[in-house]
């Protein structure tokens, strides 16, 4: 597997980091050519070459567009095997949503539809103000979103605010989605590149196994689910070795005295971390 | 099922939008005599009359009262059969929740006790600036919130805000409202009717069956029952005939061209949408 | 058992309200004398002498440390029986969680892994702006969490923000965490001392028993296991008496005419209220 057959998608990676660039055609239509390197990435990064890659961030190459929406030509050619195709979509996006890599969006321009449907299945999702569009355009077109969206909107923005975004088809603006919860963020374009290289870079620190580990602590059914995979999780990182060592650095670096403490975020920044065998 | 014997409530309705005022007394008590008319009224919304109607905006025709709370004299009777009593409001409330048709609360002036729980099982709620005041009352005339108040509000608002609006029984204004996830946003008083103009229009070109198909995705108990859902009624929505038509039209208008794509919210708005057969 | 043997915490309590400070060493270290404490303190409140306490505030007598973070030695020494040692860190974060009382933390300075964990297992939180600083920092120093921080910040925050705090291992400040979920407001300084009295004041005048059984409503596995719990928990709010005399003094206040229910929280908070037997 590897990402040179590509035609709508640039990915660049330098060690723990790759960036995703939409690039096709003059809206980043998500048709079938886009599905097909979007399952190659995701496959990438399952296997071989991709593992070396922890944070997977997604930008689009047009300032106005970040991924219009999926090809109506598609919906047209699935009316005689209409679950199948729709659930080979839910399954494309859910591979993004369960790769062991944490995956973030940062949305400059206009997402809708099922573009909006791969956004909800990243991990963290970032809105360049004065820029981001967000549109759930499905019942403006006679058709419902299938591909996820419903159930995520619904845990994201709660049920009021989902079904008026799914109901109401406009646009939202990224004020309004950081305020409804779609993204976690709405950035001003110049504190965009310091507010993400700082993230990235942090979460870059992190072994794959352990981000894979917290995500799955946050996918188990129930409370006392959650517990037992955190138990088990946090025995196995532990066990991997590295992080004895890394807390005696932070030790020596001044961690539990007060002068230590008071710059936390800095002080564990500088650590030199050990890679876990 | 007319709704001229309606009391309480006064509903007039053009095509597929109704609308709802309470106008009961000086406080619109939530009395007997009221949870008769919603009674009524939810019945027409899901039998004959009420199939033509697909958006419900319920207002208050009080501008101090939305709805004040539950009569206390109807807690005080229930004294011998209270688990079937509450049992009661909560199926009253809880058809609202369930209807086909898109609900939409907009609050001005007060509404408390059981006006919340009501105002909770619709699905979208909008507060007046100013004007509304929300107050989970219970705690602070010696019961407890029993109309599925507690488990709507945990959803909405999260438990933490949850456990401070069911145990503080203190005012909130709109502004928190929306803050804490209780409303979907708080509008200026001059916004008020633009805005809900617009986001009625949009709802109302979708049919109504498709707007059930949209409620029933966010009902299902996990995701993998969810994804399921969402397929079938995908389905569904496309074998009734008019999402092909539909989509045409978009296309014709210039969706998926990048002219089209810069103003889909309104180039979706003015297509001429068919009817399912 | 008593509160005597404390050394790491103060507590003071006055008729139904508890203050406990936390107040050890140079930056609260979460240790073993701590844990030992809040275990004495959280049995002290489910037994004897604490069923008098209906509201519980936790505060810092550090203003640069509300609590660190778990004493790293503790990690360390817990190499040969991890998942016992974080169950039991579980255990007794969950214990306050389940308490009947009503928990609120009020947070200034900072607050990190384990005294993370601590704080969102209770009921309520507030953030101190200015002052308070929030880090879920386990990824920065080698491990994850697992002290049932992942699976409360999921409800709390959402994925998306809980994934972006759990593995960038940042600061939030006061207003990030009110915007994120994380706290259920921000409270400017001069506003603290106001706030928290009115609304612990109204908190305390609700009886132990129905503060539980409000908690409970929001334990129910689904929908309508929560339904269940409410009626049967407000069936017994009633039929222990105090209910219907308050309702009558709210009546006879003014309760169900407009000039009282215009001033409804106050008239509420005016009210002279029976102690159930």
């Amino acid at each position: 597997m590897s990402l040179d057959s590509l035609t709508t998608l640039t990915v660049t990676h330098d060690g723990p980091v790759a960036r995703v660039l939409f690039d096709h055609g003059e809206i980043n239509l998500m048709d079938a050519a886009m599905m097909g390197d979007l399952w190659r990435l995701v496959k990438w990064l399952r296997a071989g070459g991709g593992r070396d890659v922890r944070v997977v961030v997604f930008e689009s190459a047009n300032p106005e567009f970040f991924i219009a929406h999926v090809d109506l030509a598609l919906l047209a050619a699935s009316v005689d095997n209409t679950e199948a195709a729709v659930g080979s979509f839910q399954d494309m996006v859910g591979a993004f949503r369960a790769l062991d890599q944490v995956t973030i969006g940062l949305v400059a321009g206009r997402v809708a539809g099922g573009g909006m449907e791969l956004l909800v299945n990243l991990d963290l999702r970032f809105a360049v103000t004065g820029r981001a569009l967000f549109n759930q355009i499905e019942t403006g077109i006679g058709v419902i979103p299938a591909g996820s969206g419903p159930q995520h909107l619904l845990h994201l923005l709660g049920r009021g605010r989902a079904l008026e975004v799914l109901l109401g088809h406009d646009d939202l603006d990224a004020g309004l989605a950081e305020r409804y919860g779609l993204v976690n963020r709405a950035l001003d374009p110049d504190d965009v590149a310091p507010f993400l290289d700082r993230l990235v870079g942090r979460i870059a620190t992190v072994p794959l196994a352990d981000i894979a580990a917290v995500k799955a602590t946050l996918a188990a059914p129930d409370l006392a689910a959650g517990l037992a995979v955190e138990r088990s999780a946090f025995a196995e990182v532990l066990g991997r070795g590295a992080a004895l060592p890394t807390m005696q650095r932070f030790l020596a670096a001044g961690g539990q005295t007060p002068a230590g403490e008071r710059r936390l975020a800095d002080l564990v920044a500088d650590l030199d971390r050990p890679e876990p065998v």
